[in-house]
């Protein structure tokens, strides 16, 4: 039965709903004393990016770092956007809410020991490197590395 | 091997495509006898939400709400919605072929003991209370009756 | 353990992303010596349909098939598709960095021995017949045959 006992994630989406999504099921898990682990990748790497554009890597890596600006505090929802009026009112709402933002959601998770991994193929693809992303990220590797840990997990989730 | 007789789902999305595929997996596996849950969260409240729009809590709950029209009856498609028409033609083709509607799926799941929780942050974010949710939910609960569930299934997907 | 040696997809999304994502998950387990199925549904039977539009069965679904082109060549990104100039970079950013086609991955796992089902539901909501599909198409069946596989499967997702 310890098989039950690790939970895996690939955080494919780099949509702020989801990722909220993702945080509350992580956060949960590990405080019921559950190993996790969180694979991003492609959308997803903006979750664990540092904010703003990215550049280098050639004109076409500069342009697309520029429309797809990465940070956790700057993610659009995946519906009602409006131009970033219902993310706006969401997040107040969240704050109103007295609920914990998801850059805190972020620091919690880290705190409860949850493995952060940046998918390599996506990096090299988009250019991002290391340094571009959150030092929460512990480390980027392939789609081999989710396996393995996916293999290993009472439940692995795509998101 | 009973962990495999047990299939636990988040629908997180509040389109007609994805809950249709959610409640046929849904009602197909209660159907071969495994004991199924289905989570609600966020969009997905729409999916189990009473028709027309819900009102209290405050201005910008009030605004939410009257955006993001709830109900099994309403729902978009993720694609090709085209402000209803592909959604409109959709459901006359599935009319058509003599499939049953998503309102069916869910009264049969339902018939078919398949539990019903919506997720306690979400109401609470929304503003929504049980009263305004369709009779087939059993109850409200938070992330970690999800995991607990998760846990001890044989299949957990996120939709 | 031997639970822990499949793995089984639905494929219900038709954006290029994701489909690139679901097949390098595929392409990996795979040559990791695991049995893997993926089970295309609604939007995923685009990634396996034929290129071209399909006709037959009514103006509705003529209309419908109008609409949403397939083949592995044709699909759009799920975010920054722009009228196709987003799909276009990223196509060329990933020629640049010699990364395999969507079409290239889907051969592979072919030759890696990945069981392709589609789901027999949508294929006749939406018109399709196996002759509209590609070859590497091994069978057409219905959420039952989905639900069988993930209950053997250690790792089971939907994308």
């Amino acid at each position: 039965m310890e098989k039950k006992e690790k939970l895996t994630i690939v955080l494919f989406s780099g949509e702020l709903d989801r990722a909220l999504a993702c945080f509350n099921i992580v956060n949960t898990a590990a405080s019921m004393g559950m190993e996790v682990t969180v694979f991003f990748t492609f959308w997803g790497l903006n979750v664990v990016a540092r904010p703003g554009p990215r550049f280098g890597g050639g004109p076409i890596k500069s342009m697309l770092s520029l429309m797809n600006r990465g940070g956790a505090a700057n993610l659009p929802l995946s519906r009602l956007n409006m131009g970033g009026i219902g993310t706006f009112l969401i997040k107040r709402l969240m704050k109103k809410e007295k609920m914990p933002t998801l850059e805190e959601l972020i620091r919690l998770s880290k705190s409860q020991g949850v493995k952060f991994i940046a998918c390599t193929t996506t990096c090299s693809l988009m250019g991002v490197t290391k340094d571009l992303l959150i030092p929460e990220v512990d480390s980027m590797a392939g789609a081999a590395t989710f396996v393995e840990e996916a293999r290993d997990s009472g439940i692995s989730l795509f998101i």
